[in-house]
């Protein structure tokens, strides 16, 4: 590791049975010797807690500290993400073994931080379980009489008359959207409160310099992230590359998806090194293109990269998952690109350190609003992750860094702010957004926004809500679309599919941008888009899924109204660069994410920081990287 | 309701709770006051019973009144059709709430008749119902050793030594296909008893011109409609229109299927009012597309048509679905169209009155035939009701009036009755189509008749077992078809697919009058179709899907064999007529189902009744709609 | 059936409640009867076990022997191969009914033989036979210690402390890859404890010249064949011929993999006659194909065929399946096809007596190695049978009858072997292979080969582990290709899809064959084929699965590497020619599969069978076959 030039390793979260052999039993001292050797070699150790593995004697013993899924049936036969996060006795447990392991570990010099559990990933709907959700319930609504009111549960001869009658899931039924929508809250506070648990018990005893974080799973929706971030020290997550092709947009959403959820720098935990091995398949991406994507991390924010996995082990269900180290000891040849990559690290981290992505312009992301749309589609083919790339990459195209941030945050600092699909919009984050435009920010809405306030229920006004009035216009009417429709106006002329929002205007202030062309419809001559001056400021609703042309187009004319300034200088096609700032320099990162070799000329002689020079211009190889510095 | 023209509102069948809180305590006033408002406004009342709904206290405390699934397994979460309607604890329950509905609303003024429940649709299989299935089954066989012979049970070691061996299925598994008949025997008899019990209920306190009946699912094939519907005043049914595109044809049919249950006028209780929301596709049909529909569904023999829904609620499954009225109280774009319909409707009226489809063609339909094909496609793609539009389609453009009728049905009413896959064909049924024939009626059987018998068991003739010597051929062989295979004849050079029957002639008298063309297979040079004239009357068998073209072809000689006379009036592409009879007068409707205008040159002058005008020629916008009447 | 030439009935395997209607009452007078009247018509007796489908009243008194599925769910409804193997009890009934029919028959003159059960298919997962399970573990590792060695079960904190700690599972989980191999070790070991209950059962009474089989499934793979083919007296196999069209490539490595179990000749229990009926598409072959078809059974081995079914039963389900004749008792028409056949056989039987395949060339293929990949696929495309087939259908392309066996047999006799996909590889098997090639044997392993050893586990050297240092050269690294990729070498220019292995060169010796071709690829220069001489012998790895016509062309490379010399002689495209030899004569049975008439040229003069004469040319019409008989 050391000769790779790695700094950091990740170790012990599946190592529960090796700690704690049998019940009460400890044995850390093989941990310790590892850690103390890798610190002799440099080598700094994230340290996880093995709570995602409980030992097989443990789920023996004790079954019910094992998930129950949705059918009443005992969840088995895992190896991991299957022990029950809401078991109180499965929680003494795992207070038990972090509290040795930090106790033990919590001032090692060595140890720079701790990863809780790992990929949190399965809720338990054991009769325990049911019976907290029913308390979570009665705190929040106080009376039944008040949660029938919110779901609207005589709609469908649904009202309850004992809190035991209500059942926890996931994901839609044939019941209530409300239900829907409290049971994820209630799973995003189980899984808190046991993050909480572990944090108190590492927080007992660890230097505050430690960093405790545990390892997402980008778009990954079970639980409420903003939530479990909160407590979080730092962000990290896992990003696997394993589809054996490598797009910069889509990944780097993600990366801006992650680094919002605290607004700060974050940690990689795992990104793959070859092909994945077990069923799936397992492309890998091509010669030095790993290389530039992780540059592409770094460029979003990540301030830590580490791989999975170092060696392979020969046997159990990643023994064919790529590594840097093969079954033999040897180096795989992905080995010699980590160690590049590591060498440059250790080149460029002085540049990079202190320096941070930061935007102008933000894209609005809740989960609430997303599982909503999700358990609705109405269109079997709506995706929200995809309507909100239709904004994200063109902002990108434009030469803008974008924040992805949730509607109940500070937006006072973005000139612009893009809130597709905010379906669930709550009466304060309502408040938030018009408090934006009032002062003097510029909000667009797109389609499904502003439906269902709090409790999922639909709004007693129409779309937006209880932004219509300050729209002056709202959704008349929507529909599913079988086929493609023209749209016409403003942003010139271009096609609409998947969803339709037929709007109408309701104020003499509002202004149509855009209509609907559609023979024979509902739709045709109705407006498709709508902006009213607010003061300095501006809202505006979409209700078309246009092409990307056009929405490119579009957020032009938003950008423009918006006074917002690009950050990122202009690229040649396949190439993208990444902007982060320090107090007083500008790091940019450019890769060449193309297999054709290009030349990139820069706005302005520049520190190329790799090859030790300053630069105008750069030539830049098929995955090509380079790491420029410049003064603020 | 009534600014929109609206005479008729459904209420109550998911209103148990509100009528029922808690257990024995009954709450109806509101609902008294609710029908009294709406009648004094001119609007009367369907009343649903709130069968298909219990309430939530009820299923908690009795969870055996819930469904248990095939697997053994609670129903559980659902909120409608999900109760037990085999329970007799349950069917207690729906007997006091329907009792005390009756006994208050049996004589109000406003109400003009009832629906049992609601789209009737799950079974149980608990252990209960299953001993009810073995007293149903000992009842019909009288003993094990009739059973185990009309199953042929020795054939794969399932001879039954006691009744409860025996499992209630719903479909076919590893066992036999005389169960599988029998099982949905004992569904359709369980389904019918409890059905009893509601009408029993009703009947006991209500005027007998309160109308009885629920709204059933068109080709929906839980059970047999037949007999379902044999204890009804009134069939009706819920034709959704949510695809974004209407077929008159294909709904065309299912007026008819439903029209035919029992052969008389029938409603119509749910039309969607726009996109269904939920998680499926939700398009919506074009700007007075729905209103065209509507009209068709009175040209079949609708009464009332009712829509789902009036007002949004706002949470519950269906808070995103079509409405008349949104969320906010006001109209949506739709409530214009069913408005225009309402008015059309108050004047049409005294025209309707007392009219109705009389046709001269049927073709046979039942549920066993259905079922057994279903059950035993042998070709994956083998749809049985594909296999009867492919000659209720042409019939329809040829311009006559169909019913779609069972095969134990008096026929001696029609000049010609095509049987498309009767694969089921009881002693009773062969019977009476022998009768038919020989009374001087022509009979058509097509693909897969007459191989089953009561017991869906194969006749131990060949098909079409006992009408074979009738037809004086039989099916030799038969075979699934991996690609189209030519067929030559009477009927010109076609292609047939899917399926094929070998047919062999062993009456002189009959003829060929189509042959395969397969080279190198067994089906060349053999009969695909064949026809015996007996005396009067005459039968055929056509043993090939052929192409629409040769198959309209066909139709064209039977009809022209049978001499029936067309009773609708040539009209151009993509416009429908539909033609209802009275004492002493002819109801045309004609629509224009295309997005073009069109020109429609009546055959001679007629009153337009909408227009209030006579015309010689109709001139129709895009899905307009005329309404016609002429004297006898 | 005499009429027929049919000289063979199969019996009883479905007929436990006929033979004991109550539990300990036997009736066995009628079977007698039976078997008696039919050899007295010169058709003889393959009597089976009904073992494979127990009574209903047993199930119902003893449910235990029914199977218990992966979910723990007692698996219910069927009527065949739902009796637990391992249960006890189960077995004691099953040994009871088979010595009373061994006492009754074991010594009819009629009775030619047994066949145990029918299609062995389903595993129980009972508590009881888990607990065998453990034993079984137990005894083959001795201590946990060791089974967690082997399974690298601290890899994901799986270390077991108590041997009923271990799920016995079918099929990868999240576990590991040790598990499920041993998984189907003892499946393969209760299977065949259970088939020696049976085989001891009937061999306590009857002549040693009956024969006692089992019908198996051709690539079926709950268990090894390998195992269970051992105790039986001669290889039996089911051969449904459904798909409506007829591969001879895809037909006849079946019947080699079925000959190579034990290797030598078999028997065909099953092959169809005519559609199966239910609900799959059930097409037919053509007219005479299915003769040509069964005359391609003989030729690579059959020395009896048999077909199902004789009568169709008047309900079950497999009343619409084809038969020889129909419900009404009358010839279907592939009558005719079978009686020729019948006719034919009784005319070649005495020249093909005594005579069997001979292959100079084989194919490795082992149950462990095919699990093993369809459990991590990596592509999921990717099928080791098509891998295999890949080499198969050149070899027989180029006049060569072929092997398919074992890779621990006994490989003196053979000049060529291919191993492709030998993913798990024994020590001792990789003995057996160095062996072979030290011997101046020539051995191709293909892609995959040579990665896990006897517990499933890598190798601690990468591919070919045990025979890398033998081959030279490793395989560097791995990977799925989402688009083909280009090779190019010493076979020409190719295309390779699926799956890549770069490959290393180690020793100077190892020659490079092929490289890939793979711009700005980890790919891009490196070998793709090796090879290395050893002594007398050579060995291969080809790491790239190339385009069928490269694959013949490197087939033709090992060829005359090999110096193995054809057997088949030249046919025209569609032709297919078969060889069986005898102590001093040749059978070369020709059958023509095309639609076509056509010519084929012999070698020179033989004796045409079917036709009684000497030829040198044959015209064969479409589906014709001769059966030629000449000198060694």
């Amino acid at each position: 590791m050391q000769k790779a030039h790695l700094h950091m390793v990740r170790v012990g979260e599946f190592a529960w049975t090796a700690l704690e052999p049998t019940e009460g039993t400890y044995d850390l001292d093989w941990l310790e010797r590892a850690i103390n050797l890798a610190g002799q070699h440099g080598i700094y150790t994230v340290l996880g807690t093995p709570s995602v593995a409980p030992p097989v004697w443990m789920a023996k013993k004790y079954p019910g500290i094992l998930v129950t899924d949705e059918n009443g049936k005992l969840y088995t036969g895992s190896t991991r993400n299957h022990a029950n996060w809401n078991s109180e006795l499965y929680r003494r447990f795992v207070r038990q073994i972090d509290e040795r392991l930090a106790e033990r570990f919590g001032h090692n010099p060595y140890v720079i931080g701790w990863q809780i559990g790992n990929e949190y990933s399965r809720q338990s709907f054991d009769a325990d379980t049911q019976a907290q959700f029913h308390a979570w319930l009665q705190h929040r609504y106080g009376s039944l009489a008040k949660l029938n009111a919110a779901w609207t549960t005589a709609y469908n001869n649904q009202t309850y008359s004992s809190w035991d009658e209500i059942p926890l899931v996931d994901g839609p039924g044939d019941n209530s959207p409300g239900l829907w929508l409290d049971s994820k809250r209630f799973i995003t506070d189980s899984l808190r409160a046991y993050q909480r648990v572990q944090i108190d018990a590492i927080r007992k005893y660890a230097d505050p310099n430690q960093k405790i974080t545990t390892n997402l799973m980008g778009w990954y929706d079970l639980f409420d992230h903003y939530q479990i971030g909160q407590d979080l020290d730092v962000i990290a997550w896992d990003n696997p590359q394993v589809k054996g092709s490598y797009s910069p947009m889509e990944n780097g959403a993600t990366h801006d998806l992650m680094r919002g959820l605290k607004g700060g720098n974050y940690w990689v935990m795992e990104t793959t090194a070859g092909p994945r091995g077990g069923g799936n398949a397992s492309a890998m991406l091509r010669k030095g293109e790993l290389r530039a994507a992780i540059w592409e991390y770094v460029g979003h924010g990540a301030d830590l990269v580490s791989y999975w996995q170092w060696r392979d082990a020969l046997n159990g269900g990643e023994a064919n998952h790529g590594a840097l180290v093969d079954v033999d000891g040897r180096p795989d040849p992905i080995y010699a690109e980590y160690a590049q990559l590591g060498a440059e690290f250790e080149k460029a981290g002085p540049a990079l350190a202190g320096t941070h992505a930061q935007a102008e312009v933000a894209l609005l992301h809740s989960y609430p609003s997303r599982w909503a749309i999700n358990w609705q589609k109405m269109n079997p083919a709506y995706d929200p992750i995809q309507e909100l790339m239709s904004y994200y990459t063109p902002l990108r195209q434009l030469g803008y860094t974008v924040d992805i941030v949730p509607p109940n945050r500070d937006l006072s600092r973005y000139k612009l702010v893009i809130a597709p699909g905010l379906n669930v919009l709550t009466q304060a984050e309502a408040d938030n957004l018009t408090h934006y435009v009032e002062g003097g920010g510029h909000l667009v809405l797109a389609q499904r926004s502003g439906m269902k306030d709090e409790h999922n229920s639909r709004w007693s006004e129409r779309q937006p809500g209880p932004l219509a009035k300050l729209l002056g216009a709202h959704v008349e009417q929507y529909m599913s679309l079988n086929d493609p429709v023209a749209v016409s106006g403003d942003w010139g002329d271009a096609s609409a599919s998947m969803f339709a929002e037929q709007l109408k205007v309701d104020n003499p202030d509002t202004q149509v941008l855009m209509r609907w062309l559609a023979p024979n419809s509902w739709l045709d001559g109705e407006p498709s888009a709508v902006s009213r001056t607010v003061e300095k400021g501006s809202i505006a609703y979409i209700g078309a899924w246009m092409d990307s042309a056009t929405t490119k187009r579009a957020v032009e004319w938003m950008l423009k109204g918006s006074a917002a300034s690009p950050d990122l200088f202009p690229v040649p096609e396949g190439v993208e660069v990444f902007h982060r700032r320090g107090a007083d320099k500008n790091i940019f990162i450019v890769g060449n994410y193309s297999t054709s070799p290009t030349h990139v000329k820069l706005p302005r002689s520049m520190q190329d920081v790799l090859a030790g020079k300053e630069s105008e211009t750069l030539n830049l190889p098929a995955f090509g990287v380079a790491v420029l510095m410049a003064p603020e």
